[in-house]
């Protein structure tokens, strides 16, 4: 029986997880069976056990892995000593580069989590609302100091991370512009959008 | 047997669809039966059938309804009178107010019009990225005419349906700002974010 074959540096899990990143991706978790995915590694079934316990299993550590990147980023961005438009334009940049680069991975945590069990849907949830506060937190610091304009900061968050996640039409889209000059392209609109005139 | 009991001013078919509309938002497409609709409407499934033929057509009036209405209003714009950046901004009003007021023929011809039958669903695709080509054609002329930033077009396109999209978190949140309110923060950001500094 073929045995999985680890990339270099990563180990059998973390395969299987990239495998599994790409078909939940690619046809929703839903559709996607451990057969399918055993097949995409290049094993029997069987064999999958050896390394992790269910699909829900390699969901879960999906996003738990992604929330857990945003989460350190923007703890790390609190504790910065920058303008809050500097925070902000930092937070975007890292965004659109966790989405370009990490695009399985991201995409599935942002669209495929309403399929993750109690206690983790619970959980993750409550991630997910706590980010959205911390970036409203930061914009409206950014508010208090003159540096942003005075708007509705979860109209503000609102914006930011679904123009972000618009960014899985550009993945998909023939003719497009270079990663860095999406990224310029986003921070000119969206930042000077919230910047305040000097 | 109950009838169809229509809406004043509206036909029984216009009822059904505004039903399904509302089911198609909730439960999707694919999870909404002809037999579930029945009951929402309050009649047997036998009797939806003097009105339409199957649930695949209410999902083309449903769709076709949308496109047309946001193509009629983009033919409108073209031939105003009016500076570009201007045009940008009536439209993303026009976007945010289709997406308040009609929330669920709107959320189902965004969402759901992937199961539409050939060959609608061709047709409906190729309206989709026609409309966005004409969002685009207009930034593109308010580039040229220096009111709008040397931006990549169509990653300002992303930018503003997307963060239209996301209104829809929007209705699903508890403590929300007012539609107006809504409108004026996304114009502020998003506008502000596109005109170029004079």
């Amino acid at each position: 029986m073929a045995k999985i074959k680890s990339k270099k540096n990563g180990t059998k899990k973390e395969t299987i997880i990239e495998a599994a990143a790409h078909m939940f991706r690619e046809k929703g978790f839903s559709a996607t069976s451990m057969r399918d995915l055993a097949e995409k590694v290049g094993v029997e079934a069987a064999s999958l056990y050896n390394h992790i316990q269910s699909k829900s299993e390699i969901l879960q550590e999906i996003c738990f892995k992604v929330a857990n990147q945003f989460t350190n980023f923007i703890h790390e961005l609190e504790n910065s000593n920058i303008a809050s438009i500097d925070k902000i334009e930092r937070l975007l940049r890292f965004h659109i580069q966790q989405i370009v680069n990490n695009y399985e991975e991201v995409h599935v945590a942002d669209r495929e989590w309403k399929y993750l069990d109690e206690p983790y849907l619970f959980n993750y949830q409550n991630q997910r609302r706590l980010y959205r506060k911390r970036i409203a937190a930061i914009i409206e610091q950014g508010i208090q100091r003159n540096e942003i304009k005075p708007i509705d900061a979860p109209t503000a968050v609102l914006i930011i991370l679904h123009a972000v996640s618009g960014i899985e039409s550009w993945h998909r889209s023939r003719q497009k512009i270079s990663a860095a000059e999406l990224e310029e392209n986003m921070v000119l609109i969206l930042v000077k959008g919230l910047q305040k005139d000097s």
